[in-house]
């Protein structure tokens, strides 16, 4: 059989993804199995058992990253890795994350069916608290194995209740050998719902990744005098809510300045005093920038800060403008980016590029070595939610995707 | 002694203040004194006994309002009273509503000192629970007395810790025989700090004030649709701050399309679920707008109404605007203002018309009996505050005011 007709199993790989969400069920139809809980265990116990069912090689890191692997012909060419994260948010969707990693499982499957012996190994895994959920920072596990922050940091992470990262790994017993990021990689696939709105408006099943926006995010304060809604005229006062609203709809207009990947928010605002008949003295709130480069990244800061300053200027209020994050802006490799466009065509599927406006463990991979993601579409773009859905034909043509994808790099 | 030459002794009335202030004072300079409290029963106390001392005679109606009165001339005569609150806000000032009493109780002071014997009887009241910080409504005792709602009503309130009105009005003792509002007022003149910047930027000693702003209170919800940050196009947005942002400018808009008394403000704002990266699904907030008549309040509720319709339209995002509180424009009694202003003159006291943008207990007084009040400058334009502040000089200045109105009445 040319493996070039290689089919996945649509069924059973969504009979997996169900009988794995019911380990952490909520009853609206979400998972909640937060990292390194017992659920967590169970979880990741289940895929190894599905791994070692499926003749893998199973092998963890000191940060509890699985990596599990089927042997190739020639076992010193470095492995074709897919993978994802199982850990959910509290209230998570059956997909997110869950999908790449039995995706990877699937692809071994349906290679294992056909007794196709691939000439590089082939691995799946799983990579720790992607979600960031319980324990910061998030994308945990593929951070420390790139490098981008120690073991020893993740390590001591705290959740809410005073549990370090390594007190609950041990507990549940997935503290590896491996020095994290001493795995070699020869490409990296990551399979994932879209968790957004284009694919579905877009009526495109597969959305060919072709990298991750950069993300700033600042927190503003706007400090103005606070003063009785009543015996202050208009124009004695000074309102930090009315110049802070100004700021507010500069953030989304700047994102329309930076066109088409730009995009800007603002998610959280506090009013003080926040009382009905007082004018606002101070008003903080969140801004969050993205866009596809880290030069598209700059002009937009420089946009944010130009427009405060001249609000602050024009108004007499303070305007304090703090960045307190910034991830670069990360393209994928052209290579994997073609296999992965090509593979969809040859397939049938309808298909079309698209940014990533999320991260992912793929963004740390991306460092590491040639890297590409396939995303399918979710409804209504909705993530992080129990109702998080996917259509079972779009699950089956991302793994089909994955799999010739995976294939295409070997030849690579 | 001509009465016109008559000038109240500043330094007393000062003192009285400050001793008044003591009771409930605050490290930082201010006074907590909640009405019904034991503090304002020692408040109360103090007062009453300061009448006596004064010689006038105490009656006390069934909401706790405390008349003091000295005779006139002709007891027929209905009483010129004037009079405002003692209770205090949680962190109040010394002057708010305590300057009102006990400018009346300098009056009748004066009048002593000069063995004045005035053609009617003088009254000087306190209203209980002006502030409505403790129990709503607000303007209790002024309300009752006017019939804004019913004494069953205002005894049924309750603090936050279950305890009603009528409760802790008998616990301090203050329950009195008279039937709330069985008790006649010829004229009714009330001092205050003003409350807002305006006196102090005019640099004018006295507010002769006009009338108070009619209120309307909204809350409104603007409802989009949540969404990540990250992944979500800029045109695929149900943004709920991004359109309640507009709303909140337009809030500030429609008070200078209806100058030059018209206001509107923004306080509260409460976004959902506020998080720096997700998309608001919804935000509410509270709307406030202000003006002199009710016919430009009725404006300025069509304004915003047909505002906030056209926003929605061309959003396409619900937005609901209810009207949760509506509190009448009152102008005072021409005849009163004219006092107060004459007054004014006469002293040689520089003064401007203004019109109160708060309410104050002589908005229920005017739809009894001709009313007027008299506005001093208070620091900053701040109130309900511990740094509350006003000059000595303009404090004895506004009860100078207040003592030439109230006998310029007694020949009207």
């Amino acid at each position: 059989m040319n493996t070039k007709d290689l089919r996945i199993n649509g069924p059973r790989l969504w009979e997996s993804i169900m009988e794995l969400a019911q380990i952490g069920a909520t009853p609206k139809g979400g998972v909640c199995r937060l990292t390194l809980t017992d659920l967590d265990k169970q979880g990741r116990d289940l895929v190894v058992k599905w791994a070692k069912e499926a003749g893998m090689r199973i092998s963890i890191d000191k940060i509890g990253n699985v990596f599990m692997r089927r042997a190739g012909k020639n076992p010193h060419l470095p492995p074709i890795v897919t993978g994802s994260h199982i850990d959910t948010q509290p209230t998570g969707g059956k997909f997110d994350g869950n999908y790449g990693v039995l995706a990877g499982i699937e692809v071994v499957r349906t290679l294992n069916d056909h007794q196709v012996e691939t000439e590089a190994p082939i691995e799946v895994v799983f990579w720790t608290n992607e979600e960031g959920s319980r324990f910061v920072p998030v994308m945990m596990g593929s951070g420390v194995f790139a490098q981008a922050f120690t073991l020893e940091h993740a390590y001591a992470a705290k959740d809410i209740a005073g549990k370090t990262v390594f007190q609950e790994l041990q507990r549940i017993g997935y503290v590896g050998d491996e020095e994290p990021g001493h795995h070699p990689i020869g490409a990296y696939f990551e399979t994932h719902i879209e968790q957004g709105p284009i694919l579905e408006d877009e009526k495109k099943t597969i959305g060919v990744v072709t990298g991750v926006l950069g993300i700033r995010w600042y927190d503003c304060v706007v400090t103005g005098m606070e003063a009785h809604a009543g015996p202050t005229p208009m124009k004695l006062r000074k309102d930090a809510l009315q110049v802070a609203t100004q700021l507010m709809q500069e953030v989304v207009a700047c994102a329309y300045r930076h066109p088409p990947h730009g995009r800007g928010t603002v998610g959280m605002v506090l009013v003080h005093p926040n009382s009905r008949n007082v004018i606002p003295g101070s008003v903080k709130f969140s801004v969050d920038l993205r866009n596809t480069t880290d030069e598209l990244c700059n002009r937009m800061d420089a946009d944010i800060r130009s427009v405060a300053k001249h609000l602050s200027e024009q108004t007499g209020l303070g305007i304090q403008l703090d960045l307190v994050s910034n991830y670069p802006a990360q393209q994928f490799h052209q290579r994997c980016v073609e296999s992965v466009r090509q593979a969809s065509e040859s397939l049938g599927y309808s298909h079309m590029p698209i940014v990533s406006g999320a991260g992912h463990d793929a963004v740390y991979m991306a460092r590491l070595a040639p890297t590409g993601m396939i995303f399918i579409p979710c409804k209504d773009g909705i993530s992080h939610n129990e109702i998080e859905d996917a259509l079972a034909e779009d699950v089956t043509a991302g793994c089909n995707v994955l799999l010739q994808a995976m294939l295409n790099a070997m030849q690579a």
